[in-house]
């Protein structure tokens, strides 16, 4: 473990070391609930700001100066390893695949690539905001090897995942080497973007909530499971996220990761109880900010108090924060936080 | 507890009885998937299937000629006891409410009703098929209070039940009352399908995973307790189910019933260590109907194994069947079950 004395208390929270105050960052706070994002939006596609490192990095800092988060994340899109890949994506406004994968030839058909040629924009976008975030400590990320190898399938958003489950289930050599693929590219990404300056990773398993138990320790969890090892040796801490993941949140922790990401559906002191001491990041429900004060004050406060006696609480959402949020709210998250826990 | 000697082993199981073999039926199983319904629906719309004693009748039989299930559940929708509360609803293909709640006022405007009244069309469906079936129980249902009241404010799917949560945390009187109503309706409704000859019953909660542990305890709990409650003195078992719970599957438990329903999120062994001895129905993710033989074969034969040494397991899936699920498979399935679990 690095020194750590003189670290950002994120940072030392992922390591279950003391705060002084319970960190605080919100997936997706770079996003369509602030103002300065939606204009930029107006000139610039999704992609074309993730793609422009000074765009990128403009938009990863726009929170940062608005509030006092306890840690910034790269801008960017869990589906842009699978360009250089050779999937065919836009945004309609949605994420669409217009050749998606559907047998062991199309798997054989999907790039191995250098992601400095191929996602050289994210690494250079780290490294300036890194250089503008001065003390803020700067999280990098990629989807997980299950998440990305869903969208490669289906094309596109799913409601039950019957053609990734197909897959899987009926040509378990192709899926397996589809997600040795994948996990390879997603190692070699992560550990790019600690070296570009990135502070910490962290793993998104967004869809994962669709499999069973059964389904995600024979199919997912030992690639998952490949890719925390593998970051171990970054020296950054990492961050391991999925929702819906209560019904086998003990084979999800196991998978490995310093932080445990939960969503809104389990009490935290629960899923403290069943994954033991390890960190933990949540578990706001994303709905409640939406919600008047007094209601999203005594939420925030249910959750602090359920992280009482234990260290390695980061705050944060169940889910990204959805696109309507009142920007204020997030700001008085912030404050609240900060000040009920402070020492 | 009635004398149940010679009771089906559907009702056995229920009462956690010792069976011959464990009871298979599966949630929809009257629906797209069958081709003599689909045959049906070319002339008739759902809500006019519904509403018409003899036709839904015929549905509700359609499965339980076509294979050996071991029971029935009457054919209606979750939906149909709000028309008769006052909600103008159509199905466009999902359901569509043109004037959903959103005021306390709106909620003094909702009917409470008779249900002879105003859903005597699902009684007399019920009389019709228990003449039909013989030796077949057939089970009743209702949506939950939750579920109910979240069609009823958002006025049809929604991806977030953000109206629902901000009616719920901002107006909780509005929201009391409105649970008050829908609770009451529902109990009148599932007494008087035991009276018109339903042997069982289930409450079906399927949107409450959209939930917090926290907001399930204050806001829906009470109420699903109130219904399960109330239907203890109907002589008939009343089966509990949701999705999504496993993050609160131990309150979702404590509701009551006699049945608990689980999706296929969680292994059904660790179920039954969350909620002790209960009976539990579940758990066969619907996407596996499409799966070949011999991966059907061993998710089944999983759940079966784990299942071993309980009383009170009855088979299903963990949410409804998929409209074009194979026939073939769903066969399969009652045969395997039966076969595997004889005595």
């Amino acid at each position: 473990m690095p020194n750590l004395h003189a670290a950002p208390r994120f940072i030392r929270a992922c390591h279950r070391q003391t705060v002084d105050r319970i960190p605080v960052w919100f997936m997706r706070q770079a996003g369509r609930y602030m103002k300065e994002y939606r204009e930029l939006r107006k000139k610039y596609s999704i992609l074309q700001l993730a793609k422009t490192p000074e765009l990128a990095c403009q938009v990863t800092l726009q929170p940062i100066r608005a509030m006092p988060i306890d840690a910034a994340i790269i801008f960017a899109d869990i589906l842009l390893p699978i360009e250089p890949m050779g999937a065919r994506l836009c945004f309609a406004p949605g994420p669409v695949i217009d050749n998606p994968v559907r047998t062991s030839r199309d798997v054989d058909r999907l790039k191995e690539f250098d992601v400095k040629d191929g996602l050289g924009f994210v690494l250079k976008a780290i490294t300036l905001a890194r250089r503008e975030l001065g003390a803020t400590p700067l999280i990098g990320f990629a989807g997980a090897p299950f998440t990305l190898a869903s969208y490669l399938i289906e094309g596109g958003h799913s409601d039950h995942f019957l053609k990734t489950k197909a897959f899987m289930l009926e040509q378990p050599k192709a899926w397996d080497k589809l997600m040795r693929k994948v996990r390879g590219i997603t190692v070699d990404y992560l550990k790019a973007q600690v070296e570009a300056g990135a502070q910490a990773v962290q793993l998104f398993d967004s869809w994962v909530g669709c499999l069973s138990s059964d389904q995600y320790r024979r199919f997912v969890l030992p690639h998952s499971r490949f890719v925390l090892s593998a970051l171990k040796r970054s020296g950054a801490p990492v961050i391991h996220f999925g929702t819906g993941t209560s019904g086998f949140l003990e084979d999800f922790a196991s998978a490995g990761g310093d932080v445990v990401g939960v969503d809104w559906r389990i009490d935290l002191d629960r899923a403290w109880g069943r994954i033991g001491p390890r960190a933990i990041q949540g578990n706001l429900d994303p709905t409640l900010l939406f919600a008047s004060r007094s209601v999203l004050k005594g939420a925030v406060h249910d959750i602090l108090r359920r992280s009482r006696g234990r260290r390695g609480f980061i705050f944060n959402l169940g889910h990204g924060i959805l696109p309507q949020t009142p920007v204020e709210n997030v700001r008085s998250v912030v404050g609240w936080v900060h000040a009920w826990s402070s020492n």
